[in-house]
């Protein structure tokens, strides 16, 4: 169903991170979005021996790996964008707003090269220092009011939007409309379920044969849901006639 | 630096969460993109009072309602979105990407509307009974390995996409649409009628009542067609009745 984009040249890299239930949510959504390499920068070492030790504890965990400064840990990689909820920081670094245009321009990246996508502290996230290894910073867009978003959920929206194929989603699946030949046995069955119900008084045209006729035109009746509608009316019709006689 | 939409007509519905992890994590994506109102349905008490109590719970789950069902929780909404991870299971609504157009669909609905988001709980999601209360099933395009998201992570993918301020928006359709509170009398209604009436055997249920609402919701009725509607239907139900005693 979900074509995802290919992120096997995508890094994400943990720097410091101190709560072992954010670590494993990162791995959580990493395999969610199809991305397996995790690296960790001097994260809290119980953390991450909690993390690992976890009931479900993925693959992703198990093969992650441990450095002790950014720099080794994107050495390898040709684009480093870190992530900061920080705006009025004086930031030294170009900021994009994570977007169709910057994921966009990170998976062009990731098509021929390796990447690393950069997570700060709970607390503190990135410091300037770490952010001196970024090409540019990515800020996901959040209420001023309250701009700090929690790690995890931080790395699962941002592997979202790079994950996402960009091309126009279908429409949901819609059968066929009901004729209008359909609609008008609905309006004459329902019409004469309300004669003899008395909600249509002889004499009295408040509620005429039209006003049902442009209801179920504007109800936007599916055919087959036309013809299942039509046998619950005749069925109803025929009852109140039969009650009718006796 | 980002405006995000106006959300304030949304409501996000959590239908059986049992861990207060998730639903604080669930109320702080609600406050990184701005969206204050939370329901839950039963969740599991403890976890409800644990959440609450945390240290910087949030104003959002101070004020978060508790229903003892789905029905209650989504009567004042006029849009009801259910969120899925499964793909296979033999879906009887309407199944969305999460993606820009979806979010623009719900998004326009909130310019002049209510609308209620549904997440499940966190083993088995929401159920088919959940469903019938449902407009349309919105999915998160994961992975086929791992489809399954953390429940927190999901709330803050959905809401993110939600928020961003993509294409502009067209303009709201005409006429309010019927509240799901309002179809679910329609609903009632019409079954009793169609038991009355012999539609609807005892002992045999191919046309049960959720079939019925699921009609009741592809229909789209507008606000002033359902009250119309249901009057008609209550006519005809009183008169069955009537003709039923004699």
């Amino acid at each position: 169903m979900s074509a995802l984009s290919d992120l096997s040249n995508l890094i994400v890299v943990l720097v410091r991170p101190r709560n072992p239930l954010n670590i494993g949510a990162a791995a959580r959504a990493m395999s969610n979005f199809g991305i397996s390499r995790l690296r960790l920068v001097n994260p809290y070492r119980m953390a991450f021996r909690e993390a690992r030790s976890a009931v479900g504890a993925s693959a992703i965990l198990e093969k992650a790996e441990e450095f002790n400064t950014v720099a080794d840990a994107v050495g390898d990689c040709s684009l480093v964008v870190g992530t900061t909820a920080v705006r009025d920081r004086d930031l030294k670094n170009p900021v994009q707003q994570l977007g169709e245009e910057s994921a966009g321009s990170i998976r062009n990246h990731l098509q021929t090269e390796r990447a690393a996508l950069l997570f700060g502290s709970e607390k503190i996230g990135l410091t300037n220092q770490d952010f001196t290894y970024c090409h540019w910073l990515l800020t996901i867009p959040t209420r001023e009011m309250n701009i700090s978003m929690n790690l995890g959920q931080a790395v699962a929206v941002c592997l979202y939007e790079l994950a996402r194929q960009a091309e126009p989603l279908r429409e949901p699946e819609k059968g066929s409309p009901a004729k209008v030949g359909e609609l008008e046995q609905i309006t004459t069955g329902l019409y004469e379920a309300l004669k003899v119900s008395g909600y249509v008084k002889p004499g009295n045209d408040l509620v005429s044969e039209k006003k049902v006729r442009r209801l179920m035109l504007r109800l936007g009746f599916q055919e087959m849901d036309a013809k299942v509608f039509l046998g619950m009316v005749r069925q109803i019709v025929w009852k109140l006639r039969q009650s009718d006689k006796n």
